[in-house]
């Protein structure tokens, strides 16, 4: 968004849409909150709350919802995101976050998290037993590998960096890993998995992971490559295997999210930045060099409040 | 498979794999079957009976299954599929043929219906009242169509060639027709259906074709091109869409099916030829001229059987 990779940036663009915080004032009319309540805002400001999807706690799939920064709100205002140290937001799009969880470590669950946890439930692969792969092994991926665990599958990352292999093992809890380039070890993984979270945004082949899945099983997008994929269609009627895409979730399943990470310590790994830190941390980003999100202490004020 | 178009062809090769008949003798082992039974084999003659497929009675996703025609059967000979008038096959890859059920339009269900019929069935798209699109009119097409209906479901047919409208509401019953390349037709019927199944075996573009569905819609592709086809994935992601294939069904679904095609009157449309008309029939089916299967009455016996 910041460099309008996708081609719908508005300038000037504040981002952030990972946003803690505790509430310091509340409308008259606001009934789920009070003052003092620590909090949290995903992706999503508005939405119609009238449509289909809005009626089924879907307001992410509402097709005139507005997103936390870089859009245009119901009022024809800009919305400016989360770096700043205070929001006005409608109690709808709050969630709030359990005692037991720090508001740090909660931050990237609002995005990163129900991106991964919504597929993970709605294609029903979060049955204990189960055997998950994850692609990516970034701020989606290491979040996706810590709740495929909670849930009880065997998890598996694909990854195509063998440096992530003891990475996603030893710290991350992942039962294997699997190098994508290297043919071998995806011949002997043939047919093995239940289904796969699919973090990656580049253009990248879809045939090796269709490999990977037995049959009935389900390759879930989560990242957003801006050019078409080369899809193979015979792989997939030869195991009735399905590719689907995936985006955020609703405003009632973020808070299950945010509960069930709370309940089975599901914690992103973070490295808190001050707000003068961020062009360095855009650039680390990048490069891929932060294990998995940083989160910024806007006003230098998460010691107190975690 | 005539032509080898899939790489996979053994010559000499007997195509056929929609094969009705009556019993004409029975082994001593025999249970579900006596002399004189009206029966059906469909693409499938032998399976491993052992793997997680085969225990659930989808033995059309075993990974040894053996096909009807040009493939090794386990016993090493070679199967030569059902332009024959005889033919000796497993019991348990026998479906039966109800009584009120023609013979010669039993035939094309047993690929082009059951081909479809699952898809319908496994991704929930046989309830009442949802809005099901099918891609093609051909053998497949149109018994996507008849099952769609007889489901209760709204449905549209999807095609290219505007001459097909006429045909597919006023013969088939389909409700409404969009012709793919008509831009404003396409444009309004955006975001309108629950699932499609899609016949088309030629590369074809997907993305009006996702367009078509609505969030968390289903399509189903059930041709095989044999080049990739191009998966745009925010189009997914924005949805939570999903395309799947799916490949005919295994012996229990093939006979629900043909069970329920008989209940509900699900005849294919069929042109009934003699064998030795079979190349002209061959290369009339290039051309698309055929309403829309051509069976065979190899032993001019159809009169007296069906």
């Amino acid at each position: 968004m910041v460099k309008n990779e996708w081609g719908f940036s508005m300038y000037p663009l504040v981002p952030g849409h990972e946003v803690v915080g505790v509430v310091t004032e509340v409308g008259s009319k606001v009934q789920k909150y009070k003052i003092g309540d620590r909090v949290g805002v995903g992706c999503l400001v508005e939405s119609c709350r009238n449509c289909q999807n809005c009626n089924d706690n879907l307001e992410n799939y509402c097709s005139s919802y507005t997103l936390t920064y870089g859009a245009k709100s119901r009022d024809g205002s800009i919305t400016y995101g989360g770096y700043s140290d205070s929001m006005v937001v409608d109690e709808h799009f709050v969630v709030r976050i359990p005692d037991e969880l720090p508001l740090d470590a909660a931050a990237p669950l609002l995005c990163a998290g129900i991106t991964v946890y919504s597929p993970l439930r709605y294609f029903g692969l979060d049955k204990p037993g189960l055997h998950v792969g994850v692609v990516g092994l970034g701020g989606l991926g290491h979040v996706a590998v810590k709740f495929a665990k909670a849930f009880g599958a065997k998890v598996t990352v694909i990854s195509t960096s063998p440096h992530k292999k003891e990475e996603a093992i030893q710290h991350l809890g992942a039962d294997s890993f699997l190098l994508s380039r290297d043919q071998d070890q995806m011949q002997d993984a043939k047919e093995s998995l239940d289904g796969i979270i699919d973090t990656i945004s580049a253009v990248h082949s879809l045939v090796p992971l269709i490999g990977l899945l037995k049959s009935h099983g389900k390759l879930v997008m989560v990242g957003a490559p801006d050019k078409p994929l080369e899809l193979p269609v015979i792989p997939l009627l030869m195991g009735r295997k399905l590719i689907a895409g995936s985006a955020i979730g609703g405003l009632n399943e973020t808070q299950e999210m945010i509960d069930f990470a709370a309940k089975h310590n599901v914690r992103p790994d973070i490295e808190v930045i001050p707000i003068d830190y961020v062009n360095t941390a855009m650039e680390r980003l990048l490069k891929s060099d932060v294990k998995y999100r940083f989160v910024i202490d806007i006003g230098n004020t998460l010691k107190q409040t975690s």
